[in-house]
This record gives C-alpha cells, structure tokens and sequence, in this order.
C-alpha cells in the first residue's frame, strides 16, 4: 500500500497536535530531542522505541550520545512526512507521558 | 584517574591496528560505519555495544537508520583520542569477528 505525504495543511495540522516535535528537512521530517539522567536510562528509551519501530516496520533515523537521543522521522516511501511519522511520533510520546 | 590523550605517533600507531576505523575531527576521535541485513540485526549490534559501553563507562555518540550504523569514539575527559577508544574500538570489533 502506498504511503501519501502529507500536504501543507495536514502537516501543519498534526505539528499542532505533537507540541514538542519540530518540523525540520523543509518540511520532509519532524524530530525531537530527549534528555534522560544517564546513559542506562536513555538506552532503555531507545530499545522499547526500537520495538516500536520493529513492530511498525517503520524506523527512525536517531542519534545518541551519553544521556541525550535525537530522533528524526519521516518517510522515505512518501519523500517526506506521512501519517506513519505522525503516528509513531504519538507513540514515542507516550513512552514518556 | 585521568584518562590521557594519545600523541600523534601513538595515535598513527593504533590507527594502523584498526583498518575499519578512520580518524576524524582532526583526529579527536574515530569512527566506523557498519551495514546489517536489517534493522533487527543492526539494533541487535547496538544493544551488544551498548552493555559494552555502560561495562566500560565509555560511551560512543552513534547514529543509527535501518541496517546502518555509524559509531564515533572520543574521550571528552581527555578532549581527544585516548587509549579508552582504542579499546573500545577492538571491542567492537571482536563482537562481528
């Protein structure tokens, strides 16, 4: 099934909704930054992220170090963001609500 | 303990005893790129390295999407290279010996 992008509006829309996600890549991307108190518990982030990831079969593009992860997500099928980034955005926030 | 940082020679030196490894940051640190079959495999690697990081008390700042993984190593402590990395380095390696 093919992945749409999200247009303007749609887009604008949802960064409403995911206050603590920014746009970035012109608009092709969103991304969000972590801190934790030490590697231990950033790294725990990561993995139950990472089965999120698997399960979706939708996967980020992250970085790490120490106690800090940066996450970047959008979908390359669609050359840019789509409801898959939306949807995994919403539950990696509700990892930490 | 104060954790030193190499000298040029000694750096040149373990370069040389890491060919997968190349220098970088003017030689402050080192980095090497990996490609998995997939996501599941490269998180797999990740996890590994990450017991060996949070054992060792040295973290890497690493970038991950999908099947591929990029790892840079530095002592903060030592603002460059020191033998940590070195180790380090040969660690990781040994675990896709």
């Amino acid at each position: 099934m093919a992945v749409e992008q999200l247009s303007e509006e749609e887009r604008d829309s949802w960064l409403r909704a995911l206050p603590k996600w920014s746009s970035c890549r012109d608009g092709a991307a969103i991304e969000r930054k972590f801190e934790f108190s030490d590697f231990s518990e950033a790294f725990s982030f990561m993995t139950r992220v990472a089965m999120i990831a698997e399960t979706r079969d939708h996967h980020p593009e992250w970085f790490n170090v120490y106690n800090r992860v940066e996450i970047t997500l959008t979908t390359h099928d669609a050359g840019g963001l789509s409801l898959r980034d939306v949807k995994m955005a919403r539950k990696i926030d509700a990892l930490l609500a």
